[in-house]
């Protein structure tokens, strides 16, 4: 049995804790929280804390809060015995230097706090310093997820990056297309099984084959007769850098 | 029994021609192919036509080929007595002007030949002048799909634009975000998941909603230390547009 406790209770805090108290050889030993609201001082009794100084012996603790309050949480936590992880994409392994024992824990996931989310299928990605701590932070991630993956800070920090790319910006243009089809009264829906159909392709052959459209066809008629309806200038800016980036790709 | 010929054998008519055979309300009165290869050939037989002057006579012909081939073809079709319709997303009603009975079917859809794809989640979007016309292409329609939209002329260009920014332009980040991933010895595939939530999320909730990232919560600090490890000046480009493009939008 491995005793966790968790630092925080936000988005990627409360799908781990789930995770942990559905595990059967995962055991949550406590949740730290600064400001509990009721819900959480409901939701977990016992085992909170709000004094960081006071939270109980484990394995290891996760310590899931904004990048920039990993350090001043690890700063607290000298006392603590077992492995203390962070869960963050775009943060080094080193701002725990001053613990013995340290390790990363991310998730690879837009997380929101009430989403229903199959835990299992969540890559998480694990790093550490040795073999006996990375063994801690493995046998606790494949007891929530079957898709657990070895890698570095270095590799950890382009992961985040791209996901920025594959998450952050293909949501932003899927709320351009919205706002223009709301402009013209389309309803949006119409757009779902395209959308499904584009992310299948690009996974099932491969983004660099799948791509269509004016762009690839280098279809200049059809790029102005888009360039002439687009009236916003920052959607016309991403029209034209979008469709430059794609002619250049097959160049 | 709607009786139709379908003008194409490419991606988006090898499609309709699958759905029309597989439908009991329809029936594909004749293909033609202007220079069919022998798969087509031994696949149609009999109901291959490469003379357009000899397609049989039917209640409707689908032109389904390139944008640009669209008017040669229907000019060629002057004799014909049933609604011509084009399929094109980009392509005014008016094209087809010289014909008494015209409208467009535009299956919104990135078509591959041989993909597997459920013509019935497939939006149809269909246009005509004329009542009697439009119930043609509506039954045709409904016989296909369970997603049948009215679209105008008008609308439709803003559909085909959206498209570009929904499916082409996010394919192609994808595609960024799998150079970014690839050139670091990162496997892909380990980002499908992150994508699929993205858009349930994008369509469950709303994309505008549903954003996250550094660029959402204004993170200079992190955008920062990701243009710090973008090398290529094409892909800075994207990201720096795109950062101010979700800035600006929650301003």
């Amino acid at each position: 049995m491995i005793r966790i406790v968790i630092i925080g209770t936000g988005n990627v805090a409360s799908h781990l804790i789930k995770g942990i108290q559905n595990s059967d050889s995962l055991m949550l030993a406590g949740i730290f929280s600064r400001n509990p609201n009721q819900e959480t001082i409901d939701a977990f009794g016992d085992l909170l804390f709000t004094d960081l100084a006071k939270i109980p012996a484990a394995d290891l603790c996760l310590i899931a809060v904004k990048d920039d309050a990993i350090s001043g949480v690890s700063e607290k936590l000298l006392g603590f015995q077992g492995v203390v992880a962070h869960t963050s994409g775009n943060t080094d392994l080193e701002i725990l230097a001053k613990h013995g024992r340290t390790g990363v824990f991310y998730p690879l996931m837009t997380f929101s706090k009430h989403q229903r989310l199959e835990l299992k299928k969540v890559p998480i990605c694990i790093e550490a310093k040795n073999a006996e701590n990375e063994l801690l932070l493995y046998n606790t991630a494949v007891a929530l997820s079957e898709n657990v993956h070895r890698i570095s800070s270095e590799q950890r920090r382009f992961i985040h990056l791209t996901a920025v790319f594959v998450n952050n910006f293909v949501n932003h243009l899927i709320y351009q297309g919205k706002v223009i089809s709301d402009n013209n009264n389309i309803p949006f829906e119409i757009f779902s099984p395209l959308i499904e159909e584009t992310i299948k392709k690009a996974f099932s052959s491969n983004p660099f084959n799948a791509q269509t459209g004016p762009a690839r066809r280098n279809d200049t008629k059809t790029i102005n007769s888009h360039l002439e309806i687009l009236s916003d200038p920052l959607q016309r800016e991403i029209y034209e850098l979008l469709t430059l980036s794609i002619i250049k790709t097959y160049e």
